[in-house]
């Protein structure tokens, strides 16, 4: 079964606006990624054989391009991502930022190994509304060692302008490591 | 009519969950907006005068106090708000965090003078699953000048472990001001 | 022997300054330190048992109190400080804030236990020049886990103005580590 | 008369170090720095028309290349940047980073704007000691607006390998702005 996102119209009146999200368990995931490497697990999520994960289902964004070292997202403006003062919430952005981050990095992380991702930092450049137009979301990596890796990404709207840009800090945790948080 | 969010269990099966999110438009609330300083928008919408911007309804994310130069937050950690690796997407935290710091410089704001976050910035130190309980965010101000704010904001959980903190550099936009982008 | 900084003013014109700064092997302080805990280690370098770090007298910087969890450092703003714009370099109040964090951090850390900060994000506030008066930093930790900590400090002028603050991350080097970078 | 940095080794013993810094008057470039754009006034102290400021010569850090939007930086690590563990300290790099990204800005504003750095953000990837080897630091505009500019800055070292990086965020101060701290 495909997970799903409908979005429909307002339906009692002008001011409401409804919105559904469907999704599968993601333990279904989390458990296939502990016999993968990091890019075959966003590969697999990428190419449909591993159901996308809840958040992105609910934000309406999709990992389109991964690989070593680096992982694209995209993201379709809309209203339900608004915040009080009528654009879209910054934390929508620093969401999709994570993830490109968060994957570019995990890309690179053999079979038996993750990450947590210690710290964040966000640049907002440009108020985002629905007429911003589909927002690409490229993350790199910057460094990886050991023990800790570095990632960056920008955000770019369709006409090519700078949105938001961020930087990351993970830590690596290795196959003898117990994986708990820091 | 008030907007609403309904979390609804497996309907297709144990792997299909469905939430489904109603909101109004927030241009409503981001018009009364500008007759009221930031701390009135922001009790009226604690209140229930003002519609619950879209992001707080699709995150299930509240504001349960405000006052000049702070603002706390609730947001109850679930399944939908989970990332690929099995636990609350750290955008989702970024996201808290924001509401709470941006909130609490809003609420030191005078009618017609506005704000733009410029960057934030956030330590995750645990991880979040739906056994954490609910997070409380508390947001305060570190400094409003004429030009630029600073603020910082902590989540805690039911047990009052510190789950992330952040800070953000907002930047302050005066009455003549044009109110653009930075 | 005592290390030292002598200031000294204009010998060959209003135009001209000199500072000369003399310290000590710093391989002394760092091999003494291998048998103490982080706080006796502070302790004795603001004690003056074990000599001062080069960049403390370079820059003319002091730790005046330190306690588990929480360091306060000294510096006089002065001209050798100045970046070309006429005021103390951002890169000076960084180094106090690094400075006060890190202690704060490492006077948590029992003997055989090391750290290395990660990141450091710093907020400034206020221009300091020569008529700011003796700034004094705190710095606080926030969290100290089994493998990373976190942590604050401001930085106040003598009139107990807020002129910048700061966070980092910085990971824990257990005795069994190699105590290798990152 | 050309300020100067000399470096002595030990005078009055293997534990005893000196160095002798000189300078001229800060406010001989901030005064020139009046009436060029920033490109000319950071062209000025690269070909040494106008004093170099104390905290270069203090850290012994030179300007190499500055074009519209990029600045590069060298500096060679010496025991008196040491902090208490036997490494250069990490808020020289800060200074280092600050350094590049800050002119970077700075070469693009037109003469009569100004500019403050709001906010720095350093990762730390490896020790430096006195065998590292000199140290290049190159800054680089990611955005420049009307009262907003981002930059980003890296640091390698002799053999090309990544030792810090950092992003900044400036407010641009326009020719009828007071000029005064955020």
């Amino acid at each position: 079964m495909e997970a799903a996102a409908v979005r429909q119209g307002p339906e009692t009146g002008p001011e409401a606006r409804r919105r559904t999200v469907t999704w599968e368990d993601p333990l279904i995931g989390a458990r296939a990624a502990g016999s993968m490497s990091g890019l075959q697990y966003m590969q697999a999520i990428a190419g449909g054989e591993v159901p996308r994960p809840p958040i992105a289902l609910l934000l309406d964004m999709s990992i389109v391009e991964v690989e070593p070292g680096r992982a694209v997202f995209e993201l379709d403006p809309a209203e339900f991502q608004f915040n009080p003062i009528g654009s879209v919430h910054g934390g929508v952005l620093a969401t999709l930022l994570d993830s490109a981050m968060g994957c570019a990095v995990h890309a690179m992380l053999p079979a038996g190994t993750g990450y947590t991702t210690l710290e964040l930092k966000v640049n907002f450049l440009r108020r985002v509304t629905t007429e911003t137009g589909r927002l690409r979301c490229e993350g790199s990596v910057i460094h990886v060692g050991r023990t800790v890796a570095t990632a960056e990404a920008r955000v770019v709207d369709g006409g090519g302008r700078l949105v938001a840009h961020a930087t990351t800090t993970c830590l690596v945790i290795g196959p003898s490591s117990e994986g708990s948080a820091p």
